[in-house]
């Protein structure tokens, strides 16, 4: 099996947005622009954790060749930059960051 | 592409175990197993949540045509059993749960 890297992602999601971030998320968003990034197998979560917050998180691999350069393409994307106004506001970042946080992968079996 | 079930998971890691945890994840474990089950791309991640104790998130597939009989197959297994004698107790389940729990999920994208 050809090896992509493996991302884990987390950050919190407003209690009056759930509805409508999950709504949006059934739409086209920007599938295309994650495809074109090499992105593959996206999967988000939902669940609430002890604090009683809601929180997502996000599993995804990237199959290119040159992470760095596919990611500050998309974020240059006028459509990418017009869905993250839409997403941000529904999300509260983890203390210290201000969008996804990258959690650390510790186990992986094929 | 054929489609598997895609699995979310959250529990809690006890601080004071968490390095054994991570030590004892880097060996064959119950690979065997999990592959015997039909479940594969096992990710586990490790991160701090904002009430400041340490969570799992673990996301899987599962390839196989009768997916509760493989869990079942498995638990049963001793050398299941044995794993987890030995992980459940650096574990914290979340509130209302005895092991993993369940996320829902709410974005898909290939």
């Amino acid at each position: 099996m050809t090896k992509p890297r493996r991302f884990g992602m987390v950050i919190g999601l407003k209690e009056d947005r759930a509805k409508d971030y999950v709504a949006l998320h059934a739409g086209p968003g920007v599938r295309d622009l994650l495809t074109a990034a090499h992105i593959r197998n996206f999967n988000i979560f939902v669940t609430r954790m002890p604090d009683g917050k809601l929180y997502e998180f996000a599993y995804y691999e990237y199959w290119g060749s040159d992470y760095e350069a596919d990611m500050a393409a998309m974020m240059r994307d006028p459509g990418h930059v017009a869905w993250l106004d839409v997403c941000d506001p529904m999300q509260v970042p983890l203390p210290g960051h201000t969008s996804w946080a990258e959690m650390e992968q510790i186990y992986f079996n094929w």
